[in-house]
């Protein structure tokens, strides 16, 4: 009998300090995979409704709190999906507890500084959820691409960053990163759509193409990456990307799981106000 | 035969800046009016879905476009509803593009500079629509109220306050601001409530009793920041707040008829991209 999928299935290896940094093979997560449907796409979507309502109940207590905090990372390929995973998995939640953070190429300023500075300055404040859409992995990911920093460089750059998810995670931020997954012939496709379609030219830019023509340097980047980045307090998921709902529903699962997981509810009543009548 | 009204009824008159200052009779609005009520609440519910699927649109083209702002200020007595307008006016809205700007009381670096200083540094960028959850008005009603300034100085900040609204509006963002507006019975309702059910409590704070007390001086200092700071780059909107399905559809409607007067669409489709087949 076949195993019932876990999400911890999909989430990467944790690096270990004391071993060679080894590469996540990619390959072994089918980017169609579904592993998580419920059969259709409307009883997946029902799904995604269902947990929609319970994030934003959390989200609520989250707030309420004002303790904890929740970041979660999105990366993956042009075209992998992060605005629209965005737009379907937030949709019930309330916007004032969610802070959405994209991160464009840097600004002079940003770039003045090191690669963390305007990182850390979006960092979620105690009862926010924050999702990072592109985050400091474009730092090592880019530049190595277009051999802008060697092996070296990037090496240090991968320890910073764990040692900064680790100063997070330690200050009560709990963290998830999503690496959405698809293949090279979906990335065509959708990026031929876009072409296809002029009111979405706006999402296109000239350099999609030429990063497309370099997509197996950036699975290798992203697999270098995934491979020495993913920690016990800021693990990487691998989400099979190429069906839309169902990567949806495994964004919110992921997502449901964590903030589960953190024991949120409102803050006691306060004695103060027993019984105090409103003149 | 009744006039049918008209969201301009409810627009503060401009101020002139030949004449004396004049507050604004905030009597002459009933907090309980429901003028653009289609009848039922069910029906004012519905009414809210379609908005909201139309600003959603026209918030993804301002968004393409990347040209135009938008800043949506919301200022009222406590409870009176800017988190729930928030939650209900913006729930079909993409977060992508949204961005819900809190301003508590000003930390010690804040408070370190000029009173704009801060609100200007979260002043919507390009493509964005901006929600003041509070905003620079706060500075000219708890200081007289509290007896912290005194009249010169709130004729100043007043002056400051329209002159950095042009600078916003000639540079780019329209920008409506939105007073909700409920009677003292109404937030003696809200508050009991509060302190009623002990999960809301995280919500309730003493200095709310305390703000309760000066309802008058408050109701007056509203009256006087209205009547001299509603431009016709910056117009006030005094919404009637007793009633919250109406209140929200009426926050809806003024949103949906600034973002249709924008001449909002997508950005022409790129010659480059004609018949590019992607590999």
């Amino acid at each position: 009998m076949a195993k019932k999928p876990e999400l911890d299935d999909f989430r990467v290896p944790f690096f270990d300090d004391g071993k060679k940094p080894k590469p996540f093979d990619l390959n072994a997560v089918d980017p169609s995979a579904k592993p998580f449907s419920r059969g259709t796409k409307e009883e997946d979507r029902l799904r995604l409704g269902e947990i929609g309502a319970q994030l934003d109940e959390l989200q609520e207590k989250l707030h309420a709190q004002r303790r904890q905090r929740v970041l979660l990372v999105l990366q993956g390929m042009d075209t992998s999906g992060k605005d629209g995973t965005i737009r379907a998995v937030f949709h019930e939640v309330d916007p004032l507890g969610l802070r959405i953070v994209p991160f464009k190429a840097p600004s002079e300023r940003e770039a003045a500084h090191d690669f963390l500075w305007r990182i850390h300055a979006q960092a979620p404040m105690a009862g926010e959820l924050c999702v990072f859409n592109r985050s400091h992995y474009e730092d090592v990911l880019v530049p190595p691409v277009l051999k802008l920093i060697d092996d070296e460089e990037c090496e240090r750059r991968y320890r910073h960053i764990r040692d900064f998810e680790a100063l997070l995670a330690d200050t009560g931020t709990s963290i998830i990163k999503c690496f959405l997954h698809i293949s090279k012939d979906e990335q065509r496709e959708r990026l031929q759509a876009r072409i296809d379609d002029p009111t979405k030219h706006w999402k296109f830019d000239a350099s999609d193409l030429e990063a497309r023509k370099q997509w197996d340097d950036y699975q290798h980047a992203y697999a270098a990456a995934l491979g020495v980045t993913s920690t016990p307090y800021a693990p990487w998921y691998v989400i099979p990307g190429n069906s839309k709902t169902h990567r949806n529903v495994m964004v919110a699962e992921l997502l449901l799981r964590t903030l589960s997981r953190m024991n949120l509810d409102f803050p006691p009543p306060k004695e103060s106000l027993k019984g105090v009548i409103v003149e």
